[in-house]
């Protein structure tokens, strides 16, 4: 089984239209490559009540990794960590070792000259102020760190919502927490383009293969209509083995082949 | 008070990170202006239960207008519909209307060549099969009528996930319940930019500025840090009378100006 994860993107700007959330499409094909199924993602306002409550249904699902994106910044909109600690039922307390963290990259952008001066004022503390039991995961590009909360079976995530700072601590410091939860997972995916510009053409098609190969997950994806129109048709599957996962690809893609050579229609290209 | 609004963006395709889903982002843009709340976005697998369970949650809170976007297409894993069916409690049925716009469409592509042959096959006529007492939405682009249906005080507007046919539809089809639901609401932004590195410093200006503004909703977005670093400050707010959110704006935004100069940080511009 792979493991489940969901994600939740924080702020209210992405709720207004101002800024497009890039961060869980991003983090949904890491994840994917790392053999693990997004089951859902969300995005909600910076408003502790609604985050709690998005974390606390994960928890509920029984889903095995939630990360959050945003909200770790030492602005008072910036509420992630209170939204966590309280779905975990556990206090905000001031963390040692990402005061630490904190500390050194304030120094090292006074010396810089990025900033006036480097005293740990209170906003700036707010950052190392983590759900009791977390661990913070350095920041390589910002001043917040990434924090790692596990409550029960779910391993909690949070990432700040700056794109260069969430794949930063992704590539650096998360990597080694990332390499436990998923262990060897590996997901495949074969791409098939057909000559055709009718989608209502494929549907019976593919409907026979999905339903001999229910573990491959079977999309078709719409191009433009016209005369010379392609549609894109991907089956992926993800799974802890390489060679079962490839023998079941393999399989409905042979199905899919053998099927749209009945129906008439020809493949312009598999990838 | 501001219309309640959810967006559920429907397909695998998006979580598995094939897909960067811009259509949230470019309804949650259109809402906003026309003075409408945002409170929510998901997005979920092409699965019955999964998307039946949102809709769900939606009605339970009792929001306002739900859009979904996705799974209206031809093929068996489209199944928005089934879902807003199940999750209305109604049943599915072959809709005159819907399938007369289909019939139109088919008959259009078949004259321009786009498709073989206009007949009404299953997959075809499926996307005129739409919850009992739902009105289709004639789609100036692509096949698959959008569909609105009313539950209790609940309005549920399913859009095509292809982004032209959706805007498509939100441009033409759809404007007249727009205008309906969202009546002459408004939507009020100004964009402060600071000359300043270091976002900690501003943190408790804007605490100050915020809990005195209740209404006003102020942001405040990190920009690269560095010596010549900008910060940016959003205030925004939604509402019914175009008169009373502007002054609310300005009573927020010449506070802010104030506490800004008493904390010594120079304003860069304001649009």
């Amino acid at each position: 089984m792979a493991i489940t994860v969901e994600v939740i993107a924080i702020g209210s700007e992405l709720l207004l239209g101002d800024v497009l959330d890039t961060n869980t499409n991003w983090l949904c094909k890491r994840i994917t490559g790392l053999g693990g199924r997004v089951c859902r993602a969300v995005l909600v306002r910076d408003d502790v009540k609604e985050i709690a409550t998005e974390i606390r249904g994960a928890l509920t699902r029984g889903t095995d990794v939630v990360f959050t994106s945003g909200g770790l910044g030492p602005t008072t909109d910036d509420v992630t960590l209170v939204a966590v600690a309280e779905a975990a039922s556990v206090p905000l307390e001031l963390n040692p070792e990402a005061l630490t963290l904190v500390r050194a990259r304030y120094e090292e952008l006074t010396a810089k000259g990025y900033v006036a001066c480097s005293t740990l004022t209170e906003p700036r503390k707010k950052m190392a102020r983590l759900p009791k039991g977390a661990k913070p995961l350095a920041n390589p590009v910002g001043t917040a760190p990434g924090v790692v909360l596990n409550v029960g079976r779910t391993t909690i995530i949070s990432l700040p919502g700056v794109p260069a700072e969430l794949k930063g601590i992704f590539g650096s410091s998360l990597q080694p927490i990332l390499k436990e939860l998923f262990g060897v997972g590996v997901f495949v995916e074969k791409e098939v383009l057909i000559d055709c510009s009718d989608e209502s053409a494929l549907a019976s098609v593919l409907e026979q293969v999905a339903e001999d190969n229910p573990g491959v997950y079977i999309k078709s994806l719409a191009r433009r209509l016209g005369p010379k129109g392609k549609l894109r048709v991907t089956l992926s599957m993800a799974g802890g083995k390489r060679t079962e996962v490839e023998a079941s690809i393999k399989k409905a893609l042979g199905e899919l082949k053998k099927a749209l050579a009945d129906a008439g229609l020809n493949i312009a290209s598999i990838a």
